[in-house]
C-alpha cells in the first residue's frame, strides 16, 4: 500500500454558532487547513473529497460542500458512521490514496445540530444513532444507554464516580487553554460530584455539550508529500469496528467490542502496540466512556483504568496524556467533525505546535465510539522523523 | 492499482414491501448475492462492507446492517450520495480493494422510503436531496426541478414529448419481463402522452414509482478472484461528478455537468470510450433524463439523443440497449439500492444470464444522477473474457 500523510489541518472553534450556517463553517475550516500547508496548496490539486456529516447540512451534503467551497470539479463522498463519522472519512480517503486513484484528498467534517434548516433531523439525530424501532422506544437515548454500561462498569470494577470526576477536571483544565474549545473554564472534583444528575451516574460535568463546528485535513500520497511539506504526519493505521446496536444484545456491558475491533485493526495496520502511543484523543462524550475506553484501547488492564487516572498517567505531564485538546468534554461534539478535529489536534501535537504540547510526542491515536455503542473507529498517526 | 471484480450479485424485488422491514430486505438481498457466487463464499471471507442508504434504515445504518446480517466482525461504512449512493458505494469499495487493505468486500444498498419507523425522514428525503434553505422553499421538489431542465431541453433541441413517451414504452416493455421489477405491464405511446400531468412536461408514465428494495454485490481483488468464480465481471472504471445544487446557479439547463464529469472520470480509468459500451443502465427517474443523459454520457451528439430513440438504438435488439432491466421507470427507485441493482443487472448481462439478454454484451455502464442534479456517478464493467 502507498503510504499516506496529513500535510494540512484546520478547524473552526467548536461553539454555539448561532450566527453561522454550515455553508459558513465549511469554508472557515477549509481555509485554516489550506493555510497550514507549509509549501502551499492550490484547490486544483485536490483529486477527491470525503465529507463526514451526520446529516445536518441544510440539504444534500456532498453538493452543499461543493457549493460552499466553490469546487464543483471535486468528487465528494458523504460518509456517515454515527460518532465515528470523521475517523471513517479519513479511513476511506486513505484507501483511495493508497490505491493510486487519488494523489491529494480533502477530508472535512461538519455538523450543526443545534439549529439548522432541517428541523426534522434536529430532533431525530440521536435516535438515528441507535435502533429506532426498539431502544429508542424504550427511552434509551444516548445518555441513558451509555449510563447502563457505566453503571455496570462501576459495579464490577474498583472505579468510582470520583474517577469520572477526575477525568472531567483533567479535560476541563486542558480545554481552558484551547481557543477552539467551547467550555474554557476549570472545575473541581467537588463541583463535578455535586452537579445535577443527567442520567445516573452522569452529572452535568460528566456530559458533553452539543456544539457546532467543522474541521478539515489535507491527505496526500507519499509520492507527492514533498511538494507540500517537509514535516508530514503519517497515517499509520485506521480501524473500524462494529457491534450490536441494541443494548439487550450486549453480552458484557463493561467493555465495548466495537472499540476492541477498531483498535486491533488499526494497530495491526500500523504494526504498533498500545505502549507505543505518546498522546491520544479518546471519545469522552461521557467521562465514564473515556475511562472504560482506556481498557478497550489496550492502555490499561481490565478493570484497572482508574489506576491511570489516580497516577496522573493520562494528564498533561503524564506518560500518556489523553485529550490534551480538552476532548469532546470541553470542545463539544458535532459528530461529523469530531474525529477530524481529533486528527487536527494530533497533527499539531506530532509537529510540536500544539497549545497543550506533549513533549516529544511521536505516535498519536484518535478514537470515537458511537451508534451507541455499535461502532468505533481508531486512527493512528506518526509525526515527522 | 489492483484490479477488482464482481463475483456475486443479488437483489430483492423492487416493490411496495409493506410487510417487510429494512432488516428483512437486507438479508434477502445478501442471501441471493452469496448464492450466486459460483464456487461459494463464507461470511468469514468478508473483509469490509459499504452500505448505501439515504437514511431510511430504522436507525443507525451501519449497525442495522451488521445486526440484520449477524456480522458484527465486519467493518461497515455507510455511504450517502443522493441517487448516486449505490454507485459511490461501489467506488469506495473499489478503492479499498485496490489499495490492498481488503481482499473481499460486500457492497449493499437499501432503502425503504415509503414507510418505516423514521417518519421524520419519510417526509424529508427529497429536500435532503436538494438545497433545503433555497430550492426546497421555492417548491423545487425533484419533479419540478427536473422539469425545468427537460422543458428547456425540449425547447432548444428537436426532441419532443413523443420521444419521452417512446422511452417509457421501451422501459415498460423491458420491465414486463423482469421478475424483480414493480411495474410489469406494457404501455403505448398514446397512453403515455395522454396520462395526467405530474409536473409539465412529465406525465405519470414519465415518472418513476417509489419502491422499497435492497441489492448486493461481492467485490474481490484480482489476487483471489479464482477462489470464487471463473466468470468474474471486472470493475473497469468508476467516476463521481458534482455540480451546483441550486437551480439558479445552473449555467445551462440542457446538460448535466455532474454526469459529464462522472463519465469522463470513469471512461478515463477504464481506458474506454462511449462507443465501447454494449449495454447500459441509465438514470431514468424521469424519461426525459434518460434522453438527455444519452448526450452527457457520450452516446449521442448534442441535441441528437432523440435520433437514438427513433432508430431503436437503445431498445432491445438495437446497437446499445439501455435499461434492459426496465430501468428505474419499471423497477422503482430506492436510492441506496438503485446503483447497486443496476450493477446486478449488468453482472447478469455480462455473464449472459440476464432475462432480457443483450447478445454478446461485453462492456456495461451504469449511471445515476441525483441531488437534483448536483451529483452523478458512472460505473463501467467488463464481462469474462
Amino acid at each position: 500500500m502507498r503510504r499516506v500523510a496529513i500535510v494540512g489541518a484546520g478547524m473552526t472553534a467548536f461553539a454555539e454558532h448561532f450566527a453561522l450556517g454550515i455553508k459558513d463553517l465549511l469554508p472557515m475550516a477549509f481555509a485554516e487547513c489550506a493555510a497550514s500547508v507549509d509549501k502551499g496548496i492550490r484547490t486544483s490539486d485536490l483529486g477527491a473529497a470525503w465529507f463526514g456529516a451526520l446529516g445536518a447540512t441544510d440539504g444534500f451534503p456532498a453538493g452543499v460542500l461543493a457549493d460552499a467551497l466553490g469546487l464543483h470539479g471535486l468528487p465528494v463522498t458523504h460518509i456517515e458512521n454515527s460518532c465515528a463519522t470523521g475517523n471513517d472519512a479519513v479511513r476511506n480517503a486513505l484507501f483511495a490514496l493508497s490505491s493510486g486513484a487519488v494523489d491529494v484528498a480533502l477530508v472535512i467534517g461538519a455538523d450543526k445540530l443545534r439549529e439548522n434548516a432541517q428541523k426534522d433531523l434536529l430532533g431525530t439525530w440521536e435516535p438515528v444513532a441507535g435502533d429506532r424501532a426498539w431502544d429508542h422506544q424504550l427511552g434509551l437515548f444516548p445518555h441513558a444507554g451509555f449510563a447502563l454500561h457505566v453503571n455496570r462498569y462501576l459495579y464490577e470494577s474498583p472505579a468510582t464516580r470520583e474517577h469520572m470526576a477526575m477525568i472531567a477536571v483533567k479535560n476541563h483544565r486542558n480545554g481552558a487553554a484551547n481557543p477552539k474549545a467551547r467550555l474554557r473554564f476549570e472545575i473541581t472534583v467537588d463541583q463535578a460530584l455535586s452537579a445535577p444528575i443527567v442520567a445516573d451516574p452522569f452529572g452535568v460535568y460528566d456530559c458533553v455539550p452539543q456544539s457546532d463546528g467543522a474541521a478539515a485535513l489535507i491527505l496526500v500520497a507519499e509520492d507527492v508529500v514533498d511538494r507540500y511539506t517537509d514535516r508530514p504526519v503519517w497515517v499509520r493505521g485506521v480501524g473500524l469496528g462494529l457491534d450490536t446496536v441494541m443494548h439487550q444484545h450486549k453480552r458484557d456491558m463493561t467493555t465495548f467490542p466495537a472499540t476492541v475491533r477498531a483498535a486491533r485493526a488499526a494497530f495491526a495496520m500500523a504494526g504498533l502496540a498500545p505502549a507505543d502511543v505518546d498522546v491520544a484523543e479518546v471519545h469522552d462524550y461521557f467521562t465514564g466512556i473515556e475511562l472504560m475506553s482506556y481498557e478497550d484501547l489496550g492502555f490499561a488492564e481490565r478493570f484497572e483504568a482508574h489506576k491511570l487516572v489516580e497516577a496522573g498517567v493520562t494528564a498533561l505531564g503524564g506518560a500518556l496524556p489523553v485529550n490534551p485538546s480538552g476532548g469532546l468534554k470541553a470542545k463539544g461534539h458535532p459528530p461529523g467533525a469530531t474525529g477530524v478535529a481529533q486528527c487536527v489536534e494530533l497533527f499539531e501535537q506530532l509537529r510540536g505546535d500544539a497549545v497543550n504540547q506533549v513533549d516529544g510526542a511521536r505516535i498519536g491515536l484518535a478514537h470515537n465510539l458511537g451508534g451507541p455503542t455499535a461502532v468505533a473507529a481508531v486512527t493512528i498517526l506518526e509525526g515527522p522523523a
